[in-house]
């Protein structure tokens, strides 16, 4: 069922345009989508055509279904049998090598949208400013972007409903924090250590190139090279196929793919270097000494669990809550390409949502229960098989979603993006296979959109488990925990060093400076309370007999003396507490947006041409996005007309709509088409029959170039309702006398 | 008139707490903040008790002023008569010492605020997690402050309102620009040369300070101490004069004072360096290579520039147009201090206006023409006269502020500090003396608000002339230009270098990196293309004759041949061309505002202590920006009333109003309290009386803690209109009957 097509009976429009002399039909697709409702969606998703369509697919697909599971089978299996880790892996790449096969054919025989061509959507998109390449007259910096006027209109509107959709909705708890994270916040979340990619290096000039891209370019250009020998082509189509499966661990592999086939630099010829792994995250340093090393952030999560226990207290520590924020993150890509889908600085919607791990249910969960999506388990991806509609409350009731409290975030991000204008057709929600989860998440999916790059992750949903607050918490020795009631007491032993930290400061003082002063003081509390019952007693022990003990930090050994530290315990056995509560760090829950893709994706969904004039190219935006909501155009520069448009512009104000006056030279058909290539919704016309009493003008839908004509007073409430969408465009025509246009 | 205060008439409350037994008066100053018309607080501020204080203070600060206008003359004097500039610099750091000690005394004699405690606010700001300082439980970073979901709602509300104020109502262009900026970019604009502060070092252990801070705190302890001899007292003391005048060039002073009062480490007691420069940009790099050096930008404007070809394109090629810009900037300050007043990470919203150097009118200035500032001229100051309230037309049309452009931006920025919750007693526009302007500005006014940190400045308004768009034109060659048209044609003289580009690359790729190939190609085209006339010939001469030109680069040479440039003109006079428009830089006018700072003196003046209970805090924020606007409170946990809750839930979200239920334990007047600490203004109660049909319930005034009854289905509307200040309490008070309390 990833194949689908909507069939809507579309009427020829009567619309017909003012000026230009052609008669243009309202083009086909899209025309009734802001009436489609989900329940017809899936009605029409079971029509004869559909059937057909997937017949055809069926034969051509089966075969590669059949090898796909034959490697899923083969993958559980050796899991079960407890086989070596070497073998399950090579498994794994060989089932994604296959998985990707059977993928790129089900695109390739997805009905196409005969309208899109991206050349014209990145023209437009240029031309009218929604965005562009950063610091261009400066040569341009690859994987930076500058919104103009129309792509931050978007994108604000963009965040202003998340902010709405999520944080005012649920009542979450927002948080600004700073992109400026010092190192060891990072070191404990990670990312210092394995936040990287792949890349190798021109051994003479040092100019570096991410390794599988690289492969795969050097790769598919032996490919199509007639010269090539048929032994070569083939080793390097399994070469492609199990790229995606060369992560962390098989990158000496990639070294020996590219010693083997003695690939060279792209641009000069030299040799490369082996793959070597580059961390993403651009460092810097804060203050002026120069040994406070810092990053910018790659994701906001950290900022949220960093600051856990000032929201836990916000929310009178109780759970379940969840935090959000909104900001951007930084990522240093090798080799940056296609557009806003990979870009080095962006803008990132996150949701922690912190809940009791032996209790994931959530309260308002019944409301979504039917809520139908596509999702794409990892057991049909294993299976060969294709995405499945299932209503959400199924897939968690069946265990195919982890939990509600996923299941729920789930749907409520499957509803933003169809509001942001996301094609539901062209979305679906996939399921991380074992090995492509981090090793401490629980589940994860991640929402999908299908656009001219492929499948595009755009939101991903995860249960991290309790991984981060744990991490933060060892690093620090501060408790990242909520307090949770038992039902009767309980007896806990507790044996704890005790260090002089007054006394750990002055000897670290000695030969260094401030800063790692305090971080070492700091290192010694913590390793101190991270050793176990036997360990402190032993410790104990020495210190009592030898007068010194040697404790291990990571590489380094530290020498403690009896006066530094003391380890408490009530009597020689253990020293216990009764405790009513128990201390439980909680899972977390995060659904995390990347705002650029899904407004990448939503421009591609809503990028139209005209149909029997395919350079005229326009945005069908949701009206609740679209950078201007009403355009306002006299139809001629004469001066009678200004009393008129001055006082639509008073209607619009009075309503808070955002509006264009295009008062510029150039016909009236062209000022609609460039207002409808900015994505304006609705337009006011002020014509010479509107000077007539009372106050007349037309109110013209972009999307179907249809007009009605109203009065005046009344175009603020109409346009404000039409918006908002509390009122669909046919209600308003309807309701008001159609105005027969000549020709636009 | 800096020293103003505002004497309302004030009723005492007749309100009573339902609980405690405390009667509670309304607090008294600001009280009627809300329905106070510009035109009454000037009016206010002629009343007699105002001239009293005034006369006391005349007598205080009489001789001060004359020492201030002394040095003020002088300044005059030498620059007219060209006297050397080091004469000029010292009168000018005698002439700021003089002024600063005048305005120590204006703020000492300034009637405090009597409820004014910083500590409490601090305390409530961190208890409510207003903000906080960042990654604490890592123990913390200076200079970076982490916003909690009210910090976070009442920044958002800002810049919402800033976006509107702003933005919309004037039809700017916003874009949004990277945080990452290659060097070239800063190195243009002057920041890698220039954006620095002096720092002293410890010369054993590195430990930076600042040098101005360094010496203050130095002085200080000096000063204080008894055994202090008068000689050096009075030394040092004329040293704190002076600092504020230790600016770029006086560094070297700094350094002499360190030296010949011996100042050690305040750490360590180490010796220190001397002063020295560092940049406060903070360093990075994009892509792994390791060559591309960049900066997280110091402010959001030169992202605007950078576009502003695009964006005049964008405004179909007509002046004047206005970008704006709202996102971080990155300061990486020595030592912060302050809180929200210097950090390092922090949100900016910045406009440039773009206009013709030769007519910087403004068609909407007459709408704010009467609007009266209090405005403290650069004159004055060198008068040691106090600032002056004038409206904005006056002042632009004596000349005391630049244009009207400017003007009416200062206004405009008077009326979104006032909106935001500034008390307009406590604000002043500030002009720039001439040495304290960058040396391409034009004129220049700070928006200052006093604090307990004193006059901060919150809010720059600068003439920046066309300084930004020359330095990236020169830098990359690219015409930065606005075409006006000519009334008659005129006659240009064309001589210009062509430069082979293709060739030039070649050479510089020879021995050369890809990235500093296409630097090095530019900068050889830009120097050709600033050569003049001459120059020009002479190139073409030597390459006749010698064979080759050296072309200086900055501090290199770069040998040209013959077939990399030819001198391009039609005949051996020079190429004539006719044109009918005439290019021109356009000047910029920045308001630029520091939203964190404008916060903080919100915060500051919103803060109120209940008389007669000091320890009951609260937040009186304007609805407009409070982060929520209504409580729900119901007065006891029966479950009886929560169909009337949830209908009020239900009204309150109907008009998109932002509410907080409070059903947790604790009287009713804890949790009012609780409620009023963050700034919610209204709150609603429903108690037993409520359940009568129709029901009801009571609505409370924080900042008064009067209540109303009314119907339940009224409840959203007037809250509504309350919040947008479409109606005023007073009025709402006058259409319900009060709901009497029983102290609350």
């Amino acid at each position: 069922m990833t194949l689908r097509v909507l069939v809507l009976h579309v009427k020829a429009s009567t619309a017909v345009n003012r000026t230009s002399g052609r008669r243009k039909p309202i083009p086909s697709r899209f025309t009734k989508k802001s009436k489609l409702k989900l329940s017809e969606y899936l009605k029409n998703m079971a029509s004869p055509e559909i059937e057909e369509i997937r017949n055809k697919c069926f034969q051509q697909l089966a075969p590669l279904r059949i090898a796909v599971k034959e490697y899923g089978d083969l993958v559980r299996e050796l899991k079960t049998n407890g086989a070596p880790k070497i073998d399950v892996d090579k498994a794994v790449i060989e089932l994604k090598a296959r998985k990707k096969k059977l993928e790129e054919m089900e695109v390739a025989l997805a009905p196409k949208d005969a309208s899109f061509d991206r050349l014209k959507l990145e023209d437009l998109l240029k031309r009218r400013f929604f965005y562009d390449q950063s610091f261009s007259i400066y040569g341009g910096v690859t994987g930076l972007y500058d919104f103009g006027p129309m792509g931050c209109a978007l994108k604000a509107n963009m965040i202003q409903e998340w902010r709405k959709h999520f944080i005012l909705e649920e009542g979450m708890l927002e948080v600004d924090c700073t992109s400026l994270t010092p190192e060891p916040v990072l070191k404990a979340s990670g990312h210092v250590d394995r936040f990287a990619d792949w890349m190798v290096k021109d051994l003479k000039n040092g100019e570096c190139f991410r390794a599988d891209h690289l492969i795969k370019n050097a790769a598919e250009k032996i490919i199509a090279d007639k010269k090539s020998d048929n032994a070569t082509k083939t080793a390097l189509q399994d070469v492609l196929a199990r790229l995606e499966g060369f992560d962390n661990k098989d990158m000496d592999e990639a070294s020996t793919v590219i010693r083997k086939f003695n690939f060279k630099s792209p641009s000069t010829g030299n040799d490369l270097s082996s793959a070597i792994a580059f961390n993403l995250m651009f460092p810097t340093q804060i203050g002026p000494t120069g040994d406070f090393k810092a990053y910018l952030r790659p994701e906001t999560a950290q900022g949220i669990f960093v600051n856990f226990k000032r929201l836990l207290e916000f929310n009178q520590g109780k759970l379940p809550f969840a935090a959000a924020q909104i900001g951007l993150g930084f990522r240093n890509e090798i080799s940056p390409r296609q557009g806003l889908i990979r870009v080095r600085e962006f803008t990132m919607c996150e949701i922690e949502h912190f809940v009791d791990p032996s209790d994931k249910s959530f309260a308002k969960f019944k409301k979504v229960e039917s809520y139908p999506m596509v999702l794409f388990s990892a057991c049909n991806q294993m299976d060969g098989q294709p995405a499945q509609t299932m209503m959400i409350g199924d897939a968690v009731k069946k265990g195919v979603v982890a939990n509600e409290t996923l299941g729920y975030y789930m749907a409520r991000t499957h509803k933003y993006l169809v509001k942001m204008g996301v094609d539901p057709r062209r979305l679906r929600f996939r399921q991380h296979l074992g090995n492509e989860m981090a090793h401490y998440a629980q589940d994860c999916w991640d929402a999908e959109i299908l656009t001219s790059y492929g499948w595009i992750e755009c939101v991903g949903n995860a249960d991290r488990s309790c991984y981060d607050l744990m991490q933060h918490s060892r690093a620090t020795n501060v408790k990242l925990v909520a307090e949770k009631k038992l039902s009767e007491p309980k007896a806990v032993n507790v044996v704890e060093a005790i260090p002089n930290m007054a006394l750990l400061g002055k000897e670290f003082k000695k030969d260094a400076k401030k800063a790692s002063e305090s971080f070492e003081k700091h290192q010694v509390q913590v390793t101190l309370s991270q050793l176990s019952d036997d360990q402190l007693t032993a410790l104990e022990k020495q210190l009592e007999t030898d007068g010194s003990y040697k404790l291990k930090i990571d590489a380094d050994e530290f020498l403690l003396v009896p006066a530094m530290v003391s380890v408490k315990r009530s009597t020689k056995t253990a020293y216990v507490v009764k405790v009513h509560v128990e201390e439980i760090t909680p899972s977390v829950i995060e659904p995390s947006f990347g705002i650029g893709r899904v407004m990448y994706a939503v421009l591609e969904h809503s990028f139209r041409q005209r149909e029997g004039d395919e350079q005229r190219t326009f945005l069908a935006l949701r009206p609740l996005v679209a950078p201007i909501k009403c355009s306002v155009l006299p139809i001629s520069a004469n001066e009678r007309l200004n009393p008129i448009i001055e006082a639509v512009r008073e209607e619009l104000a009075r309503y808070d709509l955002s509006y264009r006056v295009d008062d510029s030279a150039g016909s009236i058909g062209r000022r609609y088409a460039r207002t409808d290539e900015i994505g304006i919704p609705f337009g006011v016309t002020v014509d010479f029959e509107s000077e007539k009493l009372p106050w007349t003008v037309t109110l013209r839908h972009a999307e179907s170039m249809e007009q009605i004509r109203l009065d005046l007073t009344e175009v603020g409430s109409v346009v404000h309702a039409l918006v908002t969408e509390r009122m669909e465009w046919t209600e308003a025509r309807q309701k008001y006398p159609k105005f027969e246009v000549k020709n636009e």
